[in-house]
């Protein structure tokens, strides 16, 4: 059976035929590996999703987590998905084999969990911030640390989260106030609220791993006085048996739209609650050195960052099967040309205007999921680059992606879930389908991990400029070596890359003359960023293009189809918008609260 | 206080600045009111708004209607708010004062109702219906039918319905099969089985008149067989007593994502549930001639048109001022030229891009309730016109417009609701405040009464040709009319004028051009209504602007910002819209279904 959660045949052209995953195999990290255990992991998780997630999806939405003040209670059918996926060793799917992981290319970890997310991102929530955690530690806690909390983890026994906002500091870091005070014993104990925590409690695993952003007494003011802490809901000895309950008590749970399975929820570090050892304090260790957290908590907010940008377009990709289905299944009028109404009516699908519904959700969610890929294959090089100045090279494309990767699916998965729940008609308003919710439980993706506006004012105030702009010039290379590619390939393609080289050419002009005024500049930084993805986009399109070249069969009929879809009715929509920054337009910093 | 539902400043700027309604007053229809009980009556409205109906618009969301088998069951604030709404008489707001009607003007009780649909669209919902149910069959009923139905409807003992699609005819109403079985006594009796009747069914009054579309056996085929009946769901005796249960009965009831306040069911007519008299089917009674059903239900639908435009636009303007107080008073973050972690952080407002998010509600609510009231000012003057051919041109401009005043603001005033949820950040992800709801229940107003591709369908092949064209010229009249004055007042007013002009000369050619290949003109159908959206609305900024010209102050400022926001950041929008159209792009209509 064909599945609904994402397209195996899509999944093969894009690793294996386009981005050509199975020639990491030749790297000494991933030489254990091959396509078939590739396949065989793609198998596994498609299985693990389709039988232990999707069941659950609508039960978890309609009965969300509830808290009695001391106990956090989930449907059951969480904890046995989440025991289904540790078991399976899924936490470590892309880590170390030294600690226990499978170490898979994070290209094809990404692909598999995909599946997770497009068939409950509720449940899968607990496990992916899980994984994020695992790996911080991994790669930046001592080897006790990792002993202690990141082999149970791989194992299925503790759970992870990460802990960055405060009610007073949503997205401004620099204002955290939790302070964590050294002890005589090298620990720190923790004094503070954290907001918006995903997975904060729960009874799923024996234990959970809070990663804590905290200051020192004493330290640098803003940012650079952000140290990260372990701290975890019971202390572990170091045997690794549980102690007593360290001091982080739940405050109360968040009740939200969608993403209904997570908890999410408000904890206060240190308020009395529980005393372990009978001092007051949540006990906390600390990670690396002091004063540098944020860089720590950046190496998990990236990757979170890239799976929100997973879990948003496995949620538009789900949305666009099963509207796609409907459209195959639902009779409804007749062609334009043919009104006689004792004709049969025909399958919805052969209306013009449902074909572009269609086409624009295969668009973005196929658009997304290529460019998440790319963005994990970029992982994979730079992780296992021998040259420095070719992991270099990896990582600063990376990081001037990262922020479309996870905003762009963001902003147009959730479009796709709209026009998901269009092609149902009043059908898909309604709970008996599955697109309302992937709409609702979608719409926190532009919210978390930070905002679209967040990412506009990283992209163009930071990535664009960085290293005198060497992450930009590195990817207006790659960009123009695909239009090079396309052009001598000729066809539309040779079209569609006179029109991307055309106006990604505009784009960096435009880009070069805002910095005239930064005030400016800075107040068209979401627009920028609009535009900035979709040219990212329409590149990903025409590399999909080129690798469907010369090939027979519907499915390759179907990316040229997509590709024509979006230079026709996407890339064209950026042309205002840099009409506009080029306008240095002032409209918004005109304007004043009191004319609101 | 500073009401959160609509902004009382912005209607006294639209009713009496710009659309000058109080000189409807020296119309004998309006000879007995003044500006004095317009605003008595817009006080009243928003008092019972905020009174009856705010107050339980979440608790309604929570607690939906159930059906045990026998009987709805609603939260009992629901009655309460009907009961408040039909004693203040404002069912016949705008009817008649022969037949018990306050007789306003539609445009003031466009304005006042507004308050209600801001408030609680699902309470509202019962209401607005019957109305629209009151209004059809005053217009269309037998004498006998309009004091047995209608003046129940206005004294509140009864509600009203419109009963058109059906399970197997969701938008295609030409393939209905309820059908009416003619009786020796001049009733009929309806068998079939309804879909998607908002109020179907609940106890809130005494009685339900359904407004059903059906069949009158061996009639014409497809929509020109349709005949119009009223089924009471109790039949009503010749003294107005209700007699027995009548054979409606409810077989379900819709579970939806938003406006769940509002029961939405499926009826079955005629299953022989209730037998009334002893003989099957449902009793109703034809409304008008035969056959002439779907032009009586149509006087009806363009009203609830209307409706849809007003509560999408009650609702994008909600949440507007809701982020607006909210963006107030939330400190976060600080200037971009002041990152100095020790001094304090600003209220969200501040930011060039939390302004840019207002400002894009500000311009889609307040656009939107601005032309929602121009329409309604139509149909003031349509039914008051001494003169048949002024009469004739207020309808014809009404005819081209009511497909965008419904389905505009059902996509911009939803996108309002989205960024509304973005200024709260994670807090407008959480039920905790109004904004996610304001945005489930807006998702509805895309799809009833006409999806966005029926109103595409509707405009292009219908209004925009229709009597040769004449609808679109005199739209063109108007906006040329406008641009005209703003080219004489000169400044913005002039640069704005001179950019609409432009475009819109250029939607005109477009236009004409499309024709010359029809099937590809109707699949870009729902690109055109979207491209012609914008400019009209355009227009009725550039008409607020001069209405704003030479007057000093905060609120004239605000307008000015709008109408500068919409012109530098929405109007350029249409032209890569419109080179799609010129360029007779085929995708969609080439796309197979084998390629998806």
């Amino acid at each position: 059976m064909r599945s609904m959660l994402l397209s195996r045949r899509d999944l093969e052209f894009l690793l294996y035929e386009w981005l050509r995953v199975q020639e990491l195999t030749e790297l000494p990290r991933f030489e254990e590996h091959s396509r078939e255990t590739f396949d065989g992991f793609l198998d596994l998780c498609e299985d693990l999703a389709t039988q232990y997630f999707a069941p659950h999806n609508k039960l978890g939405d309609a009965n969300e987590p509830s808290f009695d003040g001391e106990r956090v209670t989930l449907i059951p059918e969480v904890k046995a998905a989440v025991e289904a996926f540790t078991k399976a060793n899924l936490i470590g799917a892309a880590m170390d084999a030294e600690i226990g992981g499978l170490q898979l290319p994070a290209t094809v970890e990404a692909a598999g969990f995909g599946f997770f997310q497009a068939a409950n991102v509720g449940t899968t929530g607990y496990l992916f911030l899980t994984v994020g955690n695992a790996n911080l530690l991994a790669a930046h806690g001592t080897p006790e640390q990792v002993e202690r909390f990141v082999q149970p983890m791989l194992e299925g026994r503790f759970t992870g989260t990460m802990c960055l906002s405060e009610p007073q500091a949503g997205s401004s870091l620099a204002d955290i106030v939790t302070r964590a005070e050294p002890q005589p014993d090298g620990t720190y104990r923790l004094f503070g609220s954290k907001m918006w925590i995903s997975g904060g409690d729960h009874e799923l695993t024996e234990n959970i791993v809070h990663l804590v952003l905290a200051k020192i007494p004493g330290g640098p003011a803003g940012t650079k006085g952000i140290s990260l802490f372990v701290v975890p809901k019971y202390l572990v000895a170091e045997d690794g048996s549980l102690g007593p309950r360290n001091d982080v008590a739940l405050a109360g749970l968040n009740h939200k739209m969608g993403y209904r399975g997570t908890t999410n929820t408000v904890l206060n570090f240190g308020e009395g609650k529980h005393n372990p050892n009978g001092a007051p304090g949540a006990v906390g260790y600390l990670v690396g050195e002091p004063h540098r957290g944020l860089s720590y908590m950046f190496h998990m907010m990236n990757e979170a960052r890239l799976g929100v940008g997973l879990g948003a377009t496995a949620l538009g990709y789900t949305g666009y099967l099963k509207s796609l289905d409907y459209a195959r299944q639902r009779n409804q009028g007749r062609a334009v040309t043919a009104k006689d109404p004792a004709t049969p009516q025909i399958p919805i699908i052969e209306h013009a205007d449902v074909k572009r519904m269609l086409l624009a959700q295969k668009a973005y969610a196929e658009g997304a999921l290529a460019l998440l890929l790319y963005c994990n294959r970029l992982v994979d090089l730079a992780r296992t680059a021998a040259d420095p100045a070719v992991e270099r090279e990896h990582t600063l494309l990376l990081e001037i992606l990262t922020g479309v990767a996870k905003s762009w699916p963001s902003q147009w998965c959730l479009e796709a879930n709209n026009l998901a729940i269009q092609v149902h008609g009043g059908y898909g308003y309604t709970r008996e389908y599955d697109v309302e919710q992937h709409y609702r439980d979608n719409r926190l993706n532009p919210i978390h991990e930070g905002t679209h506006g967040i990412q506009g004012l990283d992209l163009l105030g930071r990535k664009v400029v960085q290293h005198e702009g060497a992450s930009l010039r590195l990817l207006t290379d790659r960009i123009t070596g695909t239009v090079r590619t396309a052009t001598e390939t000729g066809g539309v393609a040779a079209e569609y890359a006179a029109q991307l080289d055309t106006s990604w050419q505009r784009l960096l002009a435009v880009t070069a003359g805002l910095f005239a005024d930064p005030a400016a500049a800075m107040a068209q930084a979401t627009v920028y960023l609009e535009a900035f993805g979709h040219h990212v986009v329409a590149w990903i399109w025409l590399e999909q293009l080129l690798a469907a070249e010369g090939q027979e069969g519907d499915f390759y009929a179907g990316k040229r189809a997509a590709a024509r879809y979006f230079f026709a009715y996407e890339l064209p929509k950026t042309a205002p918008q840099l009409d506009l920054l080029a306008s240095g337009d002032r409209t918004t910093l005109e304007m004043r609260d009191a004319w609101f």
